[in-house]
């Protein structure tokens, strides 16, 4: 073991690490509903929304679930989260906007999804609300951004919502109290290997 | 509603997306194990993590989970997941390593965990094994790198394993397959606003 890793300069490192964090908890001392945005194109996005809601429900916090984009992809989830007391959980559209190849079906779809996610947005029962692949919709114009900036502005002070998807529009990004860019450093799809059941599907 | 976007160009535009990804889809024709690190500054790593073992139960698959590091956060997905047969669950160390300031007491609870994560990843009937925090573990030298790359490597071939933490170590990116980097670009805590239950917690 080398010098820099003996147990006091450990101890005096850790120390100074303690000391740091301890000054930035006290700093953050305000509770207010979060809005977190994650983007970019890395696998996790959804995947990490719906890990906070499984947080959530470990509160026994009652949250809501629109999936805006139904693909051949991320069946997992939906069969587990539907079993769970507590979720309530929709999905809309009919698979990707590339199998469709029909705005006018895609713009109706993706009305009716938010007509579920405004009525979530208005209701302070649901703590914790999941947009998943929202920020795909409004990249393709399917909904009005200013309308939905608006929902997301008047929410309940103390519900959270998690929006995903590739290129959240930066008015979106700039409304949100967390942000994290997802970046694909690698790919296993790109190395030749398929979707597997648990990991993409 | 511009140019661009009228119903032709709209289908076009798509058409050729789906052409690309159908191009794709068929040249990813291996199945194997997936080893996905999650590594970076940003929010998201743990939950991320924790999505795929969703979305995994969602096909009944068995799961295990080792948290190599307790700390005051992420209560709420122990408790959620401790609820869901299929899942076994253990959680190490005794908080973060700067709350222990303690090099001895660090490097005997990582050995503890790696041994039980080092038994899930001998037998293929995990078929998917999350080791939360790892990477802080791995950076910190609390285990020898070489050795969990060996038992990563010889891991069985249908394995999915999901690494998470800050810091991931480059012989570890090397290996794996899926490596998201997530960075954060905005988080509530430096706004002021503490951990939040449901989303932190």
């Amino acid at each position: 073991m080398s010098d820099t890793h003996d147990n006091d300069a450990y101890r005096q490192q850790m120390a100074r690490k303690k000391r740091l964090i301890d000054a930035r908890v006290q700093k953050a001392d305000r509770d207010q509903g979060v809005l977190l945005v994650n983007t970019g194109n890395g696998k996790g996005k959804s995947s990490a929304g719906f890990g906070v809601i499984a947080r959530a429900l470990g509160h026994d916090m009652q949250v809501g679930v629109v999936q805006f984009i139904k693909g051949a992809f991320s069946t997992g989830e939906e069969t587990f989260f539907r079993r769970i007391p507590g979720v309530e959980y929709h999905v809309m559209g009919e698979g990707f906007t590339w199998e469709t190849q029909d705005r006018e079906r895609d713009l109706a779809a993706a009305r009716q999804a938010w007509q579920v996610a405004a009525r979530m947005l208005g209701d302070e029962r649901y703590q914790v609300v999941l947009l998943d692949e929202l920020n795909i919709v409004l990249n393709k114009e399917l909904l009005p951004l200013d309308e939905v900036l608006g929902v997301l502005n008047r929410r309940p002070a103390m519900q959270h919502v998690v929006i995903t998807g590739r290129h959240a529009p930066q008015a979106l990004i700039d409304l949100a109290d967390t942000v994290t860019w997802m970046k694909m450093e690698k790919h296993a799809f790109k190395a030749g290997i398929r979707a597997q059941k648990g990991m993409e599907l």
